[in-house]
């Protein structure tokens, strides 16, 4: 979930202040006609890491935008006033009306955070309060409030050094409090209990922007255009309330510094280093199938790739591994009628092993935010809604011990291209490649697009995406069978 | 919340014959249609007390309607197959494909009260358990599929009679295994938890219909008719799916026993008993607001009513007990600019007293699910999501400590119309009565069905609606001063 943010986006200078005039008078334009219109108000949610920038962004949109139509509400110590009166009191005093815009820090996310990794609650009673927060919101949104959240990252490296830094400038001591030394140390629970927080109460409705916080430049930018989108969407939908689903596109990469773009496609293995390698991973993972840990568990692997990826050779070379009584490949393509008379995980849900067994799906539940999504065969709001969805799904399957290893394998367009031509000039491969795929390829940037996002909201902590480097077969599948073989070794020693 | 299924309704034998034959046939016909229009499914969740008629109603169902179109499933034990597999994985096998109805017994409502009940799971990991039933029904709901959730409900005195009789039925007694006669021990626990569980998931999209089990005529054409009205809704709806919203309305009681006509309006206090009672319970009141316990409580008093019921002379015998710094009087009328610029509930979150203090709301946030229902000011969606929301509310209030006492006052037609002329006749009381008033009159009916779906809906175990029997306005006072004190006592007795 928090890949994405660590990748060091950057913009220049330059690029900066070239931007920059536009976006400002953008925003102002936009800002202008949200209190012409009146009719639905705008709120702000930040949280996130320590020194990752929440604050300067803040004190930024402020100077961008109108402040006098912005409010920004701080909740860290309630005030007397507050602490005699019901929690949610604060929250709703503070609420824009319709027409302007609300910035809330400390706000209920913070709350639940904080008292979540100083274990003032558990994590059923965390639920809780995540599900109060998603009760809130729906109904803020039913009511016709448009709400971003926006979590600040560093990885936890650039959170030590920025931390260290700052001690050593006086003007800028002040920001750090003996608390936020003390996260510095539990970053990493903060970041666990971040992540389910996010998982559970990012939705279609008031989804949850992850900015990376270590560029100044990039984050500043990046928050002000999906506010600006989110904003101008908003305005166009003449309808009495905004309701329900957040109009505001998923915004790709300012930089050019996706997550897939920092790959790097050309790592390579020798044919010797893949036999050896080959035949040890597969002995491994054959044994640990056979494990009798394997008893309560399940195995499923999912595989979605670029056309001509080498999905198939991949699957061959795990399912080889094995015996074929323990496995089952499903392909997904197109859905059957009777698949087609339900809701679109069933035909998932149906595959799914028991325990001790193995499920290889060849493309899977994610068509939903890839193909589907670019192909348009489902509206946005859909697709917005199957990422909380899907990470509900595969909650379910992990909770039950299911160990689900997803793998996206990534290729550039040239070796795409090679490989389609190889496929057309050899008379046994020339069924895999089909009109359809040469038209994929005219759409490979809104691909890109979307598997950025899916891996930015569906790659969680108990179901991670592994990105798979495979311009080089070989280096590939080696790639993928240790990490479905660590996968379960992990899962193993959990017990 | 269960008040309205322990009223005693039931429907004579002749009555019943005469309304079957045409159920029947309707229901059938909208089957057919369903079946046709293959646009969605239909989902049927049973729950609710034992004995209360669930496996009746169901048989009734299947013949009533055409059973090849009807699946029903049972959850109790878990197959060998599903028990080595994710816990949603048995729900998902037997979802009904569009165009059918499925009935699901057992299902996870019955399975996380029983693991409540049997203490196998605390509140948090309850409401985590409800989350997730929302989630899921949420999802299945935005996919197409029409819910429908069911309690049957028994009092106590009646399950307790209603085994009795079962038991020494030799035809009967199979149905009454071990589990059943613990339940009926346990019967107290059921419906505490039941009814958190019903608050939380009865959302507009898959709304709970509490039904009284004791007459099986009764149960069986109220929970047909249900079914019919909102089946039709559903299939009038030419969208390619239902969405969001259930489109059947609250069905209104059918053998004219509904909850306000179970009042006994002749309730009278004579002047003397009055006197002598008002003198005991305004001092009561009075002590109790200054007790020391009071600083960890405030209060809040709502008031609704027919016109002319009496709430501005009972809010001025429950103040005149009172010093008046230590509480405010809020009326409700129209919202102002700044309310109408914010969600509905942000005007009322404005008066919450702090602690220590009280707050008297005549009218109140039921507002949107009376007037605003009943004059169409806002739309079926809007009030229909506000039970839920309401619920939250309140439940956010009551963890804070706040008693809240939530008064309808009732009077019948006469009485109501014996007023109105009073008002016109006496001078300094003529400003009382306005066009509106008579207007309002005219749709008695339909706000008496907005009433008795509020308090089906919105009475709860944290925060019951008290019917006051107004006719007699002495009696009304009387009883609504007792039943704060009364509240506040048994809050202060709860530290």
């Amino acid at each position: 979930m928090f890949e994405s943010a660590e990748v060091g986006h950057a913009i220049d200078k330059a690029t900066f202040d070239a931007q920059v005039p536009a976006l400002r008078e953008a925003l102002l334009e936009a800002q202008f006609e949200l209190g012409q219109q009146a009719r639905f108000p705008v709120l702000i949610l930040i949280a996130g890491i320590e020194g990752a920038g929440k604050e300067e962004t803040v004190r930024l949109l402020s100077e961008w935008m109108d402040p006098r139509f912005i409010e920004v509400s701080t909740f860290d110590q309630p005030t007397d006033e507050e602490l005699t009166r019901p929690q949610a009191w604060r929250y709703w005093r503070q609420l824009p009306p319709k027409g302007k815009v609300g910035i809330y820090f400390g706000n209920w996310y913070d709350q639940m955070l904080q008292a979540r990794v100083h274990k003032k609650i558990d994590e059923a009673q965390l639920d809780q309060f995540i599900a109060g927060a998603e009760r809130l919101e729906r109904m803020l949104s039913e009511e016709g409030t448009l709400i971003f959240k926006f979590w600040f990252h560093l990885s936890k490296r650039s959170m030590k050094e920025r931390l260290e830094t700052l001690k050593d400038d006086p003007l800028h001591s002040w920001q750090l409090g003996p608390l936020d030394w003390q996260q510095s140390k539990t970053y990493d629970k903060f970041v666990l209990h971040g992540e389910r927080v996010l998982r559970r109460s990012s939705r279609e409705y008031a989804p949850w922007y992850v900015i990376e916080g270590e560029d100044e430049r990039y984050r500043s930018i990046t928050v002000a255009r999906i506010l600006l989108e989110g904003l101008q969407c908003a305005l166009e939908h003449k309808t009495p309330t905004v309701h329900a689903h957040h109009a505001a596109p998923l915004v790709s990469s300012l930089d050019n510094r996706a997550l897939l773009d920092a790959l790097d496609l050309s790592r390579t293995l020798t044919k010797q280093e893949y036999q050896e390698q080959l035949v040890v991973e597969q002995a491994r993972l054959s044994k640990l199938i056979r494990d009798k840990r394997m008893r309560k568990h399940a195995l499923i692997t999912l595989f979605e790739g670029n056309d001509a990826a080498g999905k198939g050779g991949a699957i061959r070379r795990v399912a080889a591994a094995l015996d074929p009584r323990l496995y089952r490949i499903v392909p997904i393509g197109s859905p059957t009628e009777e698949e087609l008379s339900q809701p679109y995980l069933w035909r998932f849900w149906r595959h799914i092993p028991r325990r001790g067994k193995f499920t290889i799906f060849d493309r899977s539940w994610y068509g939903r935010v890839l193909v589907e999504r670019v192909e348009e065969l489902c509206s946005p709001a859909d697709w917005l809604r199957a990422y909380g969805e899907i990470n509900d799904f595969e909650e379910e399957l992990t909770n039950a011990g299911v160990v689900v290893a997803k793998f996206w394998l990534a290729i550039d367009q040239e070796t795409q291209l090679r490989r389609f031509r190889e496929r057309e000039a050899t008379p046994f491969k020339r069924f895999k490649i089909t009109a359809e795929d040469w038209r994929n390829r005219e759409k490979w940037d809104a691909y890109c697009d979307a598997v950025g996002d899916m891996v930015d909201r569906t790659s969680t902590q108990i179901s991670p995406w592994t990105l798979v480097e495979a311009n080089d077969k070989r280096f590939a599948r080696i790639k993928i069978l240790r990490t479905i073989n660590d996968a379960l070794e992990s899962a193993f020693g959990r017990l």
